[in-house]
């Protein structure tokens, strides 16, 4: 995961500030541009071929959703972001997948990037950034490969249902991120079932398995998860209290939802974690039990066959003149006494609740 | 738990911001609707039959207190927020069971989200969402399934016991605001009587039984009080601080008193925290102490029999030489030479206070 | 402990908002009032027979300090409350002994919570709730039984010691709450000397003794004292910022002076709980030195003497033919082979420094 | 590490404010020199020979950066603050390496001190401490020794490569500072690859090595990382955040740039606390399990053979009359039963999973 | 410790306020005053025989500079007071020696109270009250006995080395507090190494000694250290920002270095307390790895010689009829098969990498 993070600076060291290159490892072969434009009554949904298709939409007077994938692309970005009129240091943030949820405020457009965090089929937490462009009258979003976080909002714009279409550009912002925080919540819910699943295990534990590792891995996880929340949350907070003419007021009462959301993931986050610190001790504990039992069993079997055979050893002396030996019934009486001292331990051992 | 707390993700994924769903699990047949309106001299207590019953209310001189009990009936509370002209998000929220208790300021009205918490039949901490909406005459209260929290305030507007008859609608909402906190204490007072009892249990514990998922489960149960109790205490505060016509500055004093007990509520979270927090290093070194019993049981009964044991052995070799063996007192002897071991290793052990 | 701090729940559920009940255990059978009334050349002391006898101080020129013990008499304490216009909040605080140190500022009067620490004749640390009332020309205290802290005072008015008598009700007030904070120290000072106490155990400790519980007990009483503690110098400080008419500038100096007092128990309190904290740690590996202490013993005692027991058994056995039993100093050449086995094993447990 | 952080503590001891005293252990035969001077068209690049060489540059209308190398030539240095007017204090910082990262605003030129980090050939953790000096035309950077991480950017001076040349002094103080903090991300990912090794170390540990010192290390090295980046941070946070003329407002969005790496940086930093602070706890839940893994063998075998061993004993006793030894087949009579034992614990412990 | 610290408690408890009473313990027979008086051009140096010697230099125009020892002179240290107008609580802080750390600004004058640290000769942290008052032409410092850290501040005076002579009072309190602050790194240092030495010697543990008391102790030291230093930097901070005219622009920069030099102290302090914080894990296990080489030698022997034993019982018993033992080579058969036995369970052990 580490490596991944931070290849950025292997490829990017040394270079000019404003040098747009791809740091990620995702890449198609095509850039995928889709293009839908819509009012109140109209809508059009476009598969754009070439990069300059979507100049037009600058000036429209129709709301207009941009929607790139692919940012290994970066030519095509560039001509975008040159037409657009966009600084180069939100070029280079946009194919540097290593940045942090953050929010810039241009003036003319609003910048922001944002972590889609979903597990793969093979379980594994993947983060995908997602950067969005905010102008006056579009939304352009820059994806690193097809994720269909996007797709109720595609069909809400088709449709017409709910507000979408009958707002503005700020309002479709909304949309696409209270889609990504949405998802937030299966993540979180998978994580819960992850900790409880481990849990059981250590609860449980054999102690064929080193779950320490396991342990260590879901915390990371979560770290994770909060990388992508806590900075996130920080920037609708951002976006509520700074005035910005793109936002209109109308639409704020919307971000605020958006805020209230994150902050309940952000409470499920700090519990998980609350949760996870403790699992090391109960792991620890559950190991400690463990041994107590092995060294119970070899207490109660050393303790009470080591007299016996002491006293087995004591009549198996060769001395000439061993007066019990000679006995009739010796023989019995040493079982006798046997009997006695076995019964004794057991006894012992019942009273300490070893047995 | 963590399920639970989760299902809006699964059933809400999706849809439009601004769909009213219901997310809890607790239904009910028909949509209970309850009715005060009282001045100081009068006061009328009725059981709606239908949600159009109460639409009068909202411009009558009168104090009204509207409590509805059964969130599974979106179609008519939709109807009863379009009427008090509730913003679609409030709406939204107060059939979203999994809230963070907040408040929103609308202006001409006031939203609360809260927490009922309180343990059921079989000790189980359970966590009901309370909604209220201030208006300038009139309180509406939502609640998931009957609760009796509020019966003692109900009393009071019958029998004009106390202020209540005397006072407008936002003193109405502190008394049952009032009602949920109070209700706060007797739940930490049952936290705090299971923390002790699973630390009489930790201490005496006999290896048997694992009691770390205990410790774990109580934790877990603490963070949710918490998750109920330090977000409303903010909400208190907000209302102490922000300006709202709708509550008067009179009550304001009231408010403070709510802000009080919550801070003593979270003193007492925080404590129990700390205490639960050391549990497992004590339950660690509980079993640590155990061992070491067990492990001094076993050292004194291998360290005294082994040694002799030897003995015997030597005397149970068939050398044909073995001068010892001829001694007329020799088997004596050896019991002497024992006895002596037994007595210093015994000595040995006492002096170290292992017996 | 936890059960006697949230009593009041019990009694209180469902009471109206400034129900003025007792929630103490400490009851005495009459209310102890006494009154102090001073100027710079005279004074008076008077052991006053109803509640009523000290309606006369409210306008008077003098300075008054009026010391009720007793806060069963709730009748009483009602009545004095009325006169003095005091609100019906303030005298449910007054008597609800659950309260968190805090300030009310009432215009026309003063409130004070504030906790008298001490420990009683069998070391048990003990809070009991002083409340302060301070109008222009006078103070009001409120206590639970009599306590003697306040015993230097009125020897201070009576002989005109220091500056008390010069100076108005707001100085009185300080001397109040500086006797009770002067008593924190020595608090501090027995927990310091338990701390010690316990920490020396920990270190020497035989494992016949599980000290687990007394660390969370010592935990707890630090996190009492932290509670009365650190709640008060928020108090002070408001006191020190807020500008109220009641408290002169040239009287601030000396509330500065308290705050500096309980910033340096503060910090005494903060240490002490690191101390604590990692008292537990100790504790285990101290318990685990033991056990390895143990688990030596019993390896060298093992190690040396199974494998000579195997020798011995070897020449205990009766096959038909085994050359060595045969030779004529085979015994003593069998106890050459053991000892210098025996030596060899020594030396080995030497190397380790295990003996 | 320790020693050397704090050896200026020795040497200056005493000494007056100011006192101009190397503290490194670095030295160099001869300060390096090195100019560049720049304009938009022409560019010089000089190895100066004399410390007043670069006198001439302090009213020059170009942009130059002066860089010197060898702290240890405080005379020289000395020279150039004299001439270039700087505090003496700041000429004191200069040369004492022990600088925390900080800004200093001297109205007419900007001092800032920061940290180079690297690892070193021998992986070790190299901090080596830079400082800026920012005027209207010109950058003074002072260093320990020659480090190669300024070397991209002489050649983008050389050859006119992004905006530098078209910038003035305060973007090429920003490109300095922004090479220093390029290279943490190195630093960090090489600090991520230890964490991730020494967590494999961990996991796998065969007892033979104790890997708790190491861990230790890494912490300690974590924090030396974590005390150059914190105060950075909030050192560019307040170049952003403060008016100086020094620095235009165009330049701000690069500074904003900064901040932003280093916040990730920071991330990561403190993410690594997390996981290294998990990896005591992970090492003493390992080893636990490797000592319940030796108990289990020790007892399996103990727990057969000792039982077995006391059968054997019984009738290697001497007495006269034991009947069992009459019996044909008693000796495979015995033999049964043994194995019938020795199933029947197998078969124990294979149900306890032991085996 | 903790008891020196609170003896003022005992003493002082009931007292008015503003009583002047020596808390300490280190007393002197004779009270030292040593005055340095000086302008650009002269300076004089005298020991000073009777308190009323020093009255003269309130009004002086000559900078004046005026030391004294020995706090138990409280009688003298009360009539300078009055002399120079110093407040009574001002008075009771300079002979309580458990100040915290402090400013107080009483407009004629600036009352600091900070803390001189050191290392005896017993290796000791020493801690000691120096208070210093700044007037407008004068600096009174107050020691409990005599420390030589003046020394090189006195030797500058006197030869006019540095600025000392050149500038006014403000200053000199510079120089006074810069000379204790410089203290405060050589302290760090010693704790450092003490923390190594710790740390090498937990690394190397036999399990002979507990170190755990000698960890807590350390943690002791540097709270007591973090006590002395972080209140200090709230002091100067506070002298940094708040204006007063006792303090002049030009010196505040001077402040602002010791602020710097206390954030690096501060660092390292809790640097060292992360450090320390480590050090029961790493003991912790230690201990157990050690426990795990004790438990494995057991093992290994208890492992391989028990089997061995038990077969050599076996051909002990004295049954009748026991084939194996008429075979002519049946006792090297059983030695041949132990052998096998004994090669094969070291081989078991070798592979399971505890031999």
């Amino acid at each position: 995961m580490s490596r991944k993070r931070l290849q950025r600076s292997k490829k990017k060291l040394g270079q000019a500030p404003g040098s747009i290159i791809y740091t990620g490892e995702r890449t198609k072969d095509k850039l995928n541009i889709e293009a839908f434009d819509f009012t109140q009554e109209n809508y059009s949904e476009k598969e754009l071929q070439h990069i300059t298709d979507c100049f037009e939409y600058k000036f429209s007077n129709t709301v207009t959703w941009i929607n790139l994938n692919g940012l290994n692309h970066v030519k095509d970005i560039e001509a975008l972001g040159n037409h657009y009129e966009l600084h180069p240091l939100v070029l280079e943030d946009i194919v540097n997948i290593a940045q942090r949820p953050k929010v810039d405020d241009h003036e003319s457009y609003l910048f922001i990037v944002l972590k889609m965090l979903y597990y793969d089929d093979r379980q594994n937490l993947t983060s995908e950034q997602v950067s969005l462009v905010l102008g006056n009258n579009y939304v352009i979003s820059f994806q690193e490969s097809e994720g269909d976080v996007f797709e109720p909002i595609r069909d809400r714009i088709r449709h017409a249902k709910g507000r979408i279409r009958t707002m503005s550009s700020d309002y479709l912002l909304y949309t696409l991120i209270d889609a990504i925080v949405d998802h937030y919540f299966s993540v979180i819910e998978i994580l819960g079932d992850k900790i409880e699943d481990l849990e059981n295990q250590v609860f449980s534990a054999s102690t064929q398995q080193d779950l320490s590792i396991k342990i260590q891995d879901l915390k990371r996880e979560v770290l994770r998860v909060r990388r992508a929340v806590f900075p996130l949350r920080e920037v609708i907070n951002r976006i509520e209290k700074n005035e910005t003419s793109l936002i209109k007021n109308k639409t704020l009462t919307y971000f605020k939802d958006i805020s209230d959301h994150l902050t309940q993931v952000a409470d499920n986050i700090e519990i998980s974690r609350e949760i996870i610190g403790g699992l090391m001790g109960m792991y620890l504990t559950n190991i400690s039990n463990k041994m107590n039992e092995v060294m119970k069993v070899l207490t109660i079997m050393a303790s009470i066959f080591i007299p016996l055979t002491f006293i087995a050893g004591i009549y198996g002396m060769n001395f000439n003149y061993i007066p019990e030996l000679q006995f009739k019934y010796g023989y019995f009486g040493v079982w006798g006494v046997m009997i006695l001292i076995f019964l004794g331990l057991v006894y012992y051992f019942r009273k300490k609740k070893w047995l």
